[in-house]
């Protein structure tokens, strides 16, 4: 086991009407104007918006709004915000929605009191300093940003899609989490969450560090869990119990409680996030076409923690031909992404005839010439597993 | 599952030669003058408290030192404490040790700033509104108290063992783990502390709140690493893989991450406080004692969740009668623990003749009428535990 820190200081709000408290909370955390960033209308829609803006009323928070956050959030919505909210004096970023509008909210955050470019942060070329606080009203369990100190914008220049991680100044100070507000996820949005989080808990898994059963069995407890409660809320979206279970799932699979103590890996992600900044395609989507990709190249090339995977989620019978129980694991884990209606390779994606080397030159641009931990990947590999997912 | 707050600020710093950290992280969280708390000469023979010297100098954080806590920690040495803290002008309490120093340092964190006697905090006359801060080094993965907002005291007059809970100023805001520290640990010592991590899951995990899957699971996973990775620290006590695991174990057993959303239970714990407070035992060693015990009582009255726990954290084959799978899994349980050394009735906890009268009178005294959740024990029940305790 590695040396570790493990610090998740956000105060997690959970349960049956708990979006009531969010003018509390920010009250708590010193708010006095904050700005409320979202999405599309499905917030006003639900009344969801109405209900903040008048629990932040009743708590004396003055507040100014910044709708029309995208999915795979882009660098003009960041610049936006950061412009109203000097011009207004806001102090506090309350993003109410999913990764997107939490992520916009958090580049905000950051670039309010630098006086360079924002996206210096993203490109290494400075470091926050100082940030507004964030706290966050979760409507989309997926990204895990709720809990985490991590970002993801692109630049629609160059479409280049870029994380930044500042835990000690990005991560929520509270997230409120009420799983009622997710029954009207469409179930194409709710799978694409799914794999999302699966994913974040399997690049902490997909490990050569020995030696970490707990790791593995936060891991693995996590994932079978999300699995069960999946199969329940594809059946009935208004199951309570499957949505809070899903909901605390994906929070966890991404403050730090799963993996600890492992080299992470990552390359999925990376891998993915070529895709998606391609061709626009949901994050969550991508990646349940990548990472089975991913894991067939691990089958032949480290398959170890694949197999135990295999055994110990989707029960594939232990087996001396560790090959043969990662390649069933697989086999298991894309029945399942399909039952939920995901794609599993480029075509089911929407993406007839991928540009596989425009894919690999950016990925190593962006990331360097070996990607991930598990297997490092150098250009033929990355190359390779892209082929994959064409299958 | 249960509306609930998630809210873990403690930062662990974990993993090989972190106490050297020690000083640094006591300057980070404004430390100007500290009080070493420990126990008896294992830290200063091991060169611990040395280092931890050393590492506050290196900070320029000023300390004075209070040894000699006793295990099942008493009121005398608490008022010792805040007396010494006033005199020095002590701001930080730097407990180095196990549940007991930690909990004693708490004590004194909270009477330090407070008029009346600190006692009053813990039978319910008084509300802590302000403490100093706690840091912890641990040395004995047990009570969790490192990442807990718990201290539990014992008034020498009339043996009252009494709990007080207030994380909001009593959660340590750091605590450094370096699991090579438990080396040392007898091999009781040991098992004790492996019986109290498992019981503090197994409190959150009894629970009749339904549909709690993921809970239930990182529970279950949490308990199948404690199992295995302590056979493995049986065999070889310097086994730093076995020891980091479990270290990490007997946090998360009570830091909130296992049993979010559940009612949880209790009463193993209140059932226990009355024979280690009347017969000064080992709190864990007191466990092993009753939890078995307590769950022969509930494979009769409400069997479901110890079925469940005899199936998937002991691997026994699921049938119709729960009962009958509970009571094989509470045998593996006894076996267990019986392979570590603990005890698993009154006899083998060398109390040939427990004064059951006086134990149950003090247990209704000190908790009410009902006890616990998963069933409500009166005094008829616990007596029953009791007496099952002695077979």
């Amino acid at each position: 086991m590695n040396n570790f820190v493990f610090y998740s200081p956000t105060e997690f709000v959970f349960g049956k009407d708990t979006d009531i408290q969010t003018g509390t909370l920010a009250k708590k955390y010193n708010a006095r104007k904050a700005m409320i960033v979202y999405g599309g209308g499905s917030i006003i829609r639900s009344g969801l918006l109405q209900r903040i803006e008048d629990s932040l009323q009743q708590a004396g928070v003055d507040y100014v709004k910044l709708g029309g956050v995208q999915p795979n959030p882009t660098d003009p919505k960041v610049y936006e915000g950061i412009e109203l909210a000097r011009k207004e004096g806001v102090d506090f970023m309350l993003p109410v929605g999913g990764g997107s509008v939490i992520d916009t909210a958090k580049a905000i955050a950051a670039g309010v009191p630098y006086e360079g470019d924002f996206w210096d942060f993203y490109i290494g070329k400075a470091k926050v300093k100082k940030a507004l606080k964030v706290g966050v009203v979760l409507t989309i369990p997926a990204a895990g940003s709720e809990g985490s100190g991590n970002t993801v914008i692109t630049k629609l220049e160059g479409l280049q899609k870029l994380s930044l991680r500042v835990p000690e100044l990005l991560r929520p100070v509270f997230a409120v989490m009420n799983p009622e507000l997710t029954y009207t996820l469409p179930p194409y949005q709710t799978a694409c969450g799914i794999a999302d989080m699966m994913v974040h808990i399997m690049e902490r898994y997909f490990t050569n560090t020995p030696d970490v059963e707990i790791s593995d069995r936060l891991c693995e407890g996590t994932l079978m869990a999300i699995i069960k409660e999946a199969y329940k809320v594809k059946q009935n979206p208004n199951d309570y119990e499957a949505r809070a279970n899903i909901m605390w799932c994906g929070t966890i699979a991404h403050n730090g409680t799963c993996g600890v103590g492992c080299e992470e890996d990552w390359a999925s992600h990376f891998l993915e996030h070529e895709i998606s900044a391609v061709y626009n395609v949901t994050h969550g989507a991508g990646l349940a076409v990548i990472v089975p990709a991913w894991m067939t190249f691990m089958a032949e090339h480290n398959p170890k923690k694949i197999a135990r995977f295999a055994n110990r989620v989707f029960g594939v019978p232990e087996n001396e031909d560790l090959e043969e129980m990662a390649l069933a694991g697989i086999s298991r884990l894309k029945h399942f992404f399909r039952y939920m209606g995901l794609p599993v390779n480029f075509k089911e994606l929407g993406i007839e005839h991928p540009d596989i080397e425009l894919l690999v030159k950016k990925l190593h641009e962006n990331k360097g010439e070996l990607v991930g931990n598990y297997v490092k990947l150098n250009k033929e590999y990355s190359k390779e597993i892209f082929e994959l997912a064409c299958k």
